[in-house]
């Protein structure tokens, strides 16, 4: 018999769009998180955590087809039954609202934190394992609700380190959008095929600017390649209405050209008699639209006006904006006003996948991004409301509205204002210059340990002591601490200051350095107070 | 055409083997994870995330084989690659310290904490993903680094809650098994057949007892219905050879009859004099070899002369031996003495998996088991050295110990101690007697949060009064605001405590009742204030 072939060796490879985390990328990732549950723990959501695994049944949307489900996500066939890794943490949602009905407490308030998976093509930042960290409230059908995740989500930003005009929360509605395509005379079952054209057009809003979109409402448009994508068809009028409602700031500018209807009819007495009044009889208002940028705190008047006017003759779309002024009266009630969050039309995304209000939370600082450019940080969180979530299992309309903030951005957004360092600090290294002497090394981290210190033995080969520093500095360690036959006869101990050594090492020639020696010689019974005193006089020299 | 199928609705059903956890079920878990993290940082350890997929390739062991891979993982075939849910955290560090050789400091400590699959088939306690807890020095060949582990070990349980005294971690060493079968005769290639069935008969000490093991190692063995075992065909003194390596308690009486050689030859010198001077010169020895009960602190001392007594033939034994009394010498010199870490010869687990020292963590204390059976709560963290981790992916040997915790079994014992909760206190509930005052119910509860309170607003249907009582029972709640119209008016607000309140329920005749109404009115303005002192009393009371 042939002797059996050696396996050659595996290449030792993260897979192909996977990440692996060192060290303060995993500590400052689970800080965050600690500070975001603190703040849904404290509005009253309670923690549920699912396993990584659902059925493809279950997840719903990627069924099996014959032999190989469907992109997007990770599935398998294990005894006849397909699983797969879950791709959000809403639809493990909606399994266990609908597995757990009868003994949740309705409604159910509940977060998530952890990794989902996507089936995708890995490139550049994109990654097929990442974290979310969700909040969805289950069961309320009020809009207090969503009133609440958006208070909560400003909290959270606050929470985790991002100052209070650093960021905006956005909230824009479905509904609304429903009546501005009813307005636009695109209702009904026969405009199916032009409402997608239109929504995939305004998504494009960002990227294709004003007059690309309107070209895609109309006949169409030619990129620069010369490729031609059809349009929507609409006419002029029709595409008015869209753009109207998307282009937030040109319709700004309008508001106070055009003035504002006052003749609407709504229900809510306080708020008819108010818009009666119309905008000739609010001084603010008008003051407001005659000098934008004294307007802040008149934002969310001004766009309600608008969104009113706007629909006015869409009933579903005046649901929408009655929707949307409960929001902001609930929340400007509990002082979150405009700069903190605003209704925001020109918000386009998640519209084509929510039901009611949506909202999106934006960095508005300034970044440089990879080409150079500045621009907006952008958006880190988004959600909203979508009332079948537990419907496909039941058969019972369950209304539900949630948030999910992308944890990898907001990171990246703190190291981008300097709030996180990209470097933990490493251990004290206590050094070897006597193999044999191992046990009292190991008594002097475990003491060093004990006063709360984070100390540890060079375990390595102790032969060459360059190595050992060559590795203290690897570890970004500040103190080595040094010990050999002498040391211990005399009953002493070394202490190097590695920070100082390194900026003395960098600055060799400044004059302050000089009396302030990078090493000392201790009594080995004060090694814990020196070093303390050590890595205080570290801190305040760094701060 | 016909008209395509309605999907018949998909089952909520969490997949077979899989878990969903709850609200205190994950914090505690989260509590428990950082108080863990907290210990290995203060040792030095990093932490690493891998993610949850890695080839197959790279986890090696499971292959696949034509169109699926083997049981034991979860994997799928992707892009032409095998791509697998990882079994556990050792696995992807082995690929890890391949992979970043040059970059990661060596040696190299992390941690790493997350969940785990297994391709197993369910049972009950059995499941198919669970979190697993893990340091590992990678690259120290000294035994000081297992002698760390042992200590963080026994400080990871005292601060997660487990008492000293309520636990012990036993430490072995495979060398000296291998001396042990040396001695026995059963060295060499032609006896692997025979040292498996040995290895696997051991495993079973504590199911079959001595006697039973002792047939195995034998000819064999019949059980109750009949099923014979062939044994490993030692003879009786072969047999004995092994047995007195694991039956450390049986050992333990024989020493005292027999007494200890003291002719062993030894390379280090005091050790050696040492065990030349003989039991009879060690009168401590002597008493506690007499008195087992008074022998604690003599036990690691009576553990290394035993073993050292057995294999003292075998220079791979004697090397296991030393290598046992370094580990207790260096620990001892920290103040870890056998009342947390004993050297124990009778730990079986992981001796055939690792290649030096072994450690298990075992809980002491009593708990009575679903068959109503008293017995001790038993292992919650194994590891050991093993020296080939790395060389599977570059053909250079690097030595690594580690120790894995596992999390479930350790909550589950804080559990049993009494030291954990199962329910979380729920929020402070503010209940909705009037629609439209949702912003003022919002207003305080935005008041409470800011107090660091933990309070919500009933956002459920609030007809009907009753509905959201129950509502604030189900979620554990501990106060519920009341205000309607009348409160409003008066400017005032109804503090109801739901815990006396279901303590009077339960007793409703008891005297002490009387004087602590359940429900109290206070001006709207000491509504925080108020609900702060309800709680501490009811804190109070509790504990």
């Amino acid at each position: 018999m042939a002797k059996e072939k050696k396996t050659p060796r595996p290449k030792a490879e993260t897979p192909k769009g996977f990440r692996d985390y060192f060290g303060a990328q995993v500590t400052q990732r689970t800080q965050m998180l600690r500070q975001i549950a603190e703040v849904y723990h404290r509005y009253g959501f309670d923690p549920l955590e699912t396993s990584g695994v659902e059925t493809v049944e279950a997840l719903g949307k990627f069924l099996p087809d014959v032999d190989r489900p469907n992109e997007g996500v990770f599935a398998w066939e294990e005894d006849s039954d397909w699983l797969a890794l879950r791709y959000d943490l809403t639809a493990p949602l909606a399994r266990v609202a609908a597995q757990y009905r009868n003994d949740l407490p309705s409604p159910y308030r509940r977060y998530a934190m952890g990794p989902v998976w996507r089936n995708e093509k890995p490139g550049p930042g994109r990654f097929r394992q990442f974290y979310q960290c969700d909040a969805d409230t289950v069961g309320a059908p009020s809009v207090a609700a969503d009133a609440e995740i958006c208070a909560m989500l400003s909290d959270t930003l606050e929470a985790v380190g991002i100052k209070r005009g650093d960021y905006v929360i956005r909230v824009n509605n479905r509904k609304v959008l429903n009546g501005v395509l009813e307005v636009a005379g695109l209702a009904g079952d026969d405009k199916e095929a032009a409402r997608g054209i239109v929504l995939r057009a305004i998504d494009k809003l960002d990227r294709l600017g004003v007059d690309g979109v309107r070209a895609l409402l109309g006949e169409g448009r030619k990129d620069e390649s010369g490729d031609f994508t059809k349009g929507a068809g609409l006419d002029d009028q029709q595409a008015e209405v869209i753009l109207r409602f998307f282009d937030w700031e040109t319709s700004r500018k309008n508001l106070v050209r055009q003035g504002i209807n006052a003749s609407l009819m709504l229900e809510n007495d306080d708020w008819q008699s108010w818009l009666n009044a119309g905008i000739s009889a609010d001084p603010q208002l008008r003051k407001g639209l005659d000098d934008p940028e004294n307007a802040d705190e008149l934002r969310n008047r001004m766009a309600i006006f608008h969104l009113a006017d706007l629909v006015r003759d869409s009933s579903i779309g005046m649901e929408g904006v009655r929707e949307l002024k409960e929001i902001a009266d609930l929340l400007s009630a509990q002082g979150y006003g405009p700069d903190r969050i605003v209704i925001d039309p020109s918000v386009v995304r998640g519209l084509g996948y929510y039901t009611g209000p949506v909202y999106e939370a934006e960095l508005t600082f300034e970044v440089t991004d990879e080409k150079g450019n500045v621009r907006n940080f952008g958006s880190v969180a988004g959600g909203g409301r979508y009332d079948d979530l537990v419907k496909r299992f039941t058969g019972q309309e369950v209304p539900a509205t949630g948030v999910s903030i992308g944890v990898d951005r907001l990171l990246a957004a703190l190291h981008a204002t300097g709030r996180l360092d990209t470097k933990d600090v490493g251990p004290v290294v206590v050094t070897v210059m006597d193999k044999a002497r191992m046990a009292d090394y190991q008594t002097m981290v475990a003491e060093l340990r004990n006063a709360g210190v984070r100390a540890e033995v060079y375990l390595g080969n102790p032969k060459n002591f360059g190595n050992q520093l060559k590795y203290a500095d690897k570890r970004n360690s500040p103190i080595a601490i040094i010990a050999g036959g002498d040391e211990f006869e005399k009953g002493i101990v070394q202490i190097k200051d590695l920070i100082l050594g390194a900026q003395m090492a960098e600055n060799a020639t400044l004059e302050e350095w000089k009396d302030r020696p990078s090493q000392i010689e201790v009594a080995r019974t004060d090694l814990v107070a020196e070093v303390q005193k050590m890595l205080a006089g570290q801190q305040e020299s760094q701060s």
